[in-house]
């Protein structure tokens, strides 16, 4: 038996999670790009490719390597990456080997990254660049009516431009997604329109977050980029975008402490990690226990609070802990234990974990 | 010049906050056994028991492993440990080489740790346990007055007591540093008398966190375990328990996107943790602007905010920050940059990353 904490996927339900997307994004007739920051894992990501993406995001250089290494030969850093140093170095050589595309959202920006791919190479690389759009979320992304002035500037600099593109992030909240969805496609539309009118083909418009991924326009996007949907989450259970029995990735906790109404277990935020939205109820959730809330976490402990007249477990049993935002979790594992119908099948390398560059 | 996001270690003032602490232990006449978990780092443990450091603390038996590996044969794992399966057969292992206290809060928890260390060998390997109070914090830990039933169970187990340890989390609030280390006191003077008094010697009396370590009472106290201080953080900044120059520990980052007022940098919660106290003001500080604020991580980005008619560093610029708790920051790299007057001198591994087990 092995020892807790660790994280297991069930690869039936990881196999259904990534059918249904398929499905849907089929459905919308987009193309599906999926986010490889979620689950880090080339097994996975080929599992995706076979179920019709058509190519992966990711969210660094490093991440890229890791998946171009792989195999994946097309790779969009959804990132307004700062091509400088070293990294334009590596982005020159993954450029020249794969099919990259790459986010930006400011002049300077685009001037680094055609500096990059140009130097030491007559012609440079190809590198395809999509323009970041902020569409209600107010991190990084320009003003969809700024977009094509990045877009111009990336032109000049010798660089294609392929699109634009969002995240959505504001569709994290209780009844935000449809909404957000809304702003995103309203957002993507004008950029592209700007593009347009500035004599600049558009032909990618990407989108998509899981909780606006099923309320997506296919009247304006293009694509989408869904990473949490292959293991869901507690939030996503929370948002209503999952259902607890959906989520196919938890981690194992023996419980090690026991008082009344409260199980101490073994996964704290080193396992689970700290993330909590203000929507969340707790730090996590357990899909055996709905009616359990995770109240506290520190590294090594999950206070775990069950309401009166439930059974608390006892010492020793092993609960299954849905993190709060898988993305988080995963990368605080060197590999996830891969099950099917409980029992374990193997485990699957988190190959680009801690791929921060 | 590296690729940013990095985490960076002033050594001169990794080394001044060592000495301000062991001086600390000295002056109050405590032991000093600093929990390894913050720093996870071989290099860093042998610069506290250089100090004179009597051992180390760490949570985790997989954490004892990589620093017995290390040299470090003192070591207390202030966690009670469930060991049942390969765990049972490491802890024996570890307890064969090195000297090991572990915590215990449970009778059951005891008598599988005596089963555990007896498993095959005739009377055998010495551990020794220490008995988990509650001080208030209320994760794991017996109430006081239950910790001789523990002590009594784990004698009769054929286990050493060497006294009782409690972590006043609760010192983790504004203003509760001195309240907090009341109660620890009390706390563990009530569960010292109560071993003694059923026959039970209780040499080692352990306690302190960083926050409550200034405040904590010479009178009851005989160890303590701070694991923070060696680096500090935003976390010791905004509770008074640090200052911003002692900030030894910080994430190198770099402007990707900006607009008016708000600077966001490619160092987010997969480099700085996602950790936000409930006293907190965002989710990291920077010590070179302590007027700004980051206001939201993803993964990949910190939002940082600047106040109105502050200059917002420029696309490209490089911002240290500091992250909110540095264990789970640490926890996230695989290397430190170690400078020296702002010069990179060298890397040290965070040889005890993910050692969850």
């Amino acid at each position: 038996m092995r020892d807790t904490p660790y994280l297991a996927v069930d690869v039936d339900l990881l196999e259904a999670n990534l059918a249904a997307m398929a499905e849907h994004a089929r459905t919308l007739g987009l193309a599906l790009r999926p986010h490889a920051k979620t689950h880090k894992s080339p097994e996975i990501a080929r599992r995706q490719l076979a179920r019709g993406a058509i190519g992966l995001t990711v969210a660094t250089v490093g991440e890229a390597e890791v998946f171009a290494a792989a195999g994946v030969d097309d790779l969009f850093i959804a990132y307004p990456v700062w091509a400088e140093g070293e990294r334009a170095d590596r982005l020159r050589a993954l450029a020249s080997r794969s099919r990259v595309r790459v986010g930006a959202d400011s002049i300077e920006g685009v001037r680094m990254l055609a500096a990059a791919v140009r130097a030491g190479r007559p012609g440079g690389a190809p590198l395809a660049i999509a323009i970041e759009i902020d569409s209600g979320h107010h991190r990084s992304g320009t003003a969809p009516d700024r977009a094509a002035e990045v877009a111009l500037a990336a032109r000049e600099a010798g660089l294609d431009v392929d699109g634009v593109f969002t995240f959505p992030g504001h569709s994290y909240g209780l009844e935000a997604a449809s909404p957000a969805a809304g702003e995103e496609a309203a957002a993507l539309g004008t950029a592209r329109d700007a593009l347009v009118a500035s004599g600049i083909p558009c032909p990618v418009v990407s989108g998509g977050s899981t909780p606006s991924a099923r309320a997506a326009d296919g009247g304006v996007l293009t694509e989408l980029r869904p990473g949490v949907y292959v293991f869901q989450d507690a939030q996503q259970w929370e948002l209503g975008a999952s259902d607890p029995g959906s989520i196919a990735l938890t981690a194992c906790a023996t419980v090690v402490s026991r008082r009344a109404g409260v199980a101490v277990v073994d996964a704290g935020s080193k396992v689970l990690g700290a993330d909590r939205a203000g929507f969340a109820s707790g730090f996590g959730r357990l899909p055996d226990h709905p009616e359990a809330r995770v109240v506290a976490v520190s590294e090594h402990h999950a206070t775990i609070a069950f309401p009166a007249g439930a059974a608390v477990p006892p010492l020793g049993a092993r609960l299954r802990v849905a993190p709060n935002h898988v993305c988080s979790a995963v990368n605080l594992a060197d590999e996830l234990v891969v099950l099917r119908a409980g029992a374990e099948v193997g485990t699957w390398p988190v190959a680009a974990r801690g791929a921060n560059t």
